[in-house]
């Protein structure tokens, strides 16, 4: 048996990326994009980026049902049985800890790593390097580790996690979790030191979240308590189908991360982003000479600069007189809105819906 | 015989319609689209609104070979013989003269309105009166007689006419075509009120035609005599692909109507408009409440005004802090460029050709 053998991936991948509508669209959200115009979707990235670091066979991705085709199409090395098909949206508290139940009732001694399908890391070396060390110290104990980010720049779009005490080399106790702050206090945090970015990674073993899932989130655990013997069987989905959707909907950070004591950062410098909104993948991406970035596009720019032209099949884009706009075209939508305004995007999504019912989103 | 079954009418549609790239393409010009949202093609409705006039086996579509697919398309109430095909583009003159002797072979008592295919016209039954008026005159007299359009704006994009003497109630000798005038000077011909915008729509008769191409152009005519016995018989094609590339490449206005003494002018005010360059099309549509402009699409607009969006197959289109801008979309190409710059498209054009070769004219 190999050393990692034990050693488990979730990758969550059921988010519907509607700060990117349209580009991003709700039968191929941002995750199934090949968003960064490497030839390989964000999920395929994320995939072969964990490959490396635990066996294929323990990868699971856990996404909504509507996915499973694409999931398939984009990752045909994963076995169909290890792709966890959610009935319906609950955010990720409920996603873990099924996975968790699904992963304890396999391997009682597992540790997992659990992470989204749609960020970007650019260091994959140092990335490895941290998730080893990671799956060494919640190994060891009983503990709840998250990835936290050297903070480059005072980002308001972000969760800060503050640290507290080193208890190892580069493992630290986690003091607070912050919400996003404004860009004073984003500065106030970047200075001090004190603050890093909450990646949204965490490592812990199987049987530690489901611990911690008992004694912060009990009414969420309770739903999956029931279903311990359904569990790697063939009733497993039959049980899910009946009891997910009586979960709440709630993040892991405000159900557990928030709360519980025995949480832990891995302060870690890997290249990341969240890619969470256009002005963030304008920003890490390449620019051309006039400081436009292209996705799937040829592009002819006249008197244009700091754009973000994002289209398909290569489609030639002739802008004139265009600067800081984000051009997103998918096929049967095309979008015009400036970088700065993309916060308005959200009301742009429920104005389609409201007007066009699904038929655009 | 009917009283107009001497009537006949020339549609010239071999243009490429560059100023509206990308919405007007090699393989589908200005021409061939329904340009207006009214469900015809600027063609169709050209055909429309000749057909209560001429008989329709009278009508002779004159386009390039490139075409014929699309003109047999569009208008499947035209038999074959009536659709000819030019070998390569040479303008203007070559076109009427070939359509000319066309017509002469098979009628010699014809006479002949000459039309445009990619104008708009609003007002076709004072453009019905007119062309009645008008075959009357050139049937009466060996006149070449052009249609003036009642100037409602000093307009740079057209040429003019300055009108003489009166000869006939609403007809009158011409004095002079002039070029395209700048700003100041087309104010100064709106308000004398002696010009009137050259609308390349002509009356005569075959044989006055012909006779005036002999006078005035008889490199080119002497191409088309010496085919005098191949027009109308099974050979015109042959004879046509082999002389018709020896012709001059030279517009009707430039070989005749500036130097022959029998042009008159008639007058006229039907709401007429080349549909020439995106600002005329702008200027001639319906606006919606925030006067932008919409061509085959769904518009929301956030904060967007004075804007045109020609696009295909009722495409969503969101547009947000846009002003008096073009985007034009045709499938694989899209165009966003002021409005104020689009004289920049015939460099476009050239640049793209540069660096794509055709794949995207």
């Amino acid at each position: 048996m190999e050393a990692n053998s034990h050693r488990y991936c979730v990758i969550m991948c059921g988010g519907v990326g509607s700060r990117f509508w349209p580009y991003s669209r709700a039968d191929k959200p941002k995750q199934f994009i090949d968003f960064l115009g490497t030839g390989r979707s964000l999920l395929q990235m994320c995939f072969d980026r964990i490959k490396p670091i635990v066996p294929k066979e323990n990868v699971i991705v856990v996404t909504n049902a509507l996915y499973e085709p694409i999931v398939r199409e984009q990752l045909p090395e994963l076995d169909k049985e290890h792709i966890l098909l959610e009935p319906c949206r609950r955010n990720t508290a409920p996603c873990i800890a099924w996975a968790a139940h699904h992963i304890f009732a396999r391997d009682p001694e597992a540790s997992m790593i659990v992470t989204p399908s749609d960020h970007l890391i650019t260091n994959e070396a140092e990335f490895a390097a941290t998730v080893q060390r990671g799956f060494e110290f919640v190994e060891a104990n009983d503990a709840l580790l998250t990835l936290g980010i050297h903070p480059t720049r005072p980002e308001t779009g972000y969760g800060y996690i503050q640290i507290g005490k080193e208890i190892e080399p580069g493992i630290l106790k986690v003091k607070t979790f912050t919400e996003k702050p404004d860009l004073e206090l984003a500065k106030v945090f970047v200075e001090s030191g004190e603050f890093f970015w909450n990646s949204g990674i965490f490592l812990w073993t199987a049987e530690s979240i489901i611990k911690a899932l008992h004694n912060y989130a009990p009414d969420l655990e309770c739903e999956f308590k029931r279903g311990e013997q359904a569990f790697g069987t063939p009733v497993e989905m039959e049980f899910i189908n009946e009891h997910f959707p009586a979960c709440p909907s709630i993040s892991i950070d405000f159900a557990i991360m928030e709360k519980a004591a025995n949480v832990f950062v891995e302060c870690v410098n890997f290249g990341w982003s969240d890619l969470g909104t256009w002005s963030v993948l304008y920003d890490n991406s390449p620019k051309n000479k006039d400081a436009n970035v292209t996705r799937n596009c040829n592009l002819l720019a006249y008197d244009s600069t700091g754009n973000i032209f994002a289209l398909l099949d290569k489609k030639l884009v002739v802008a004139s007189g265009l600067k800081d706009y984000i051009v997103a075209d998918s096929g049967d939508v095309l979008m015009i809105c400036p970088k700065s305004e993309e916060q308005r995007i959200k009301q742009i999504v429920n104005d389609v819906q409201a007007k066009f019912d699904d038929k655009f989103i």
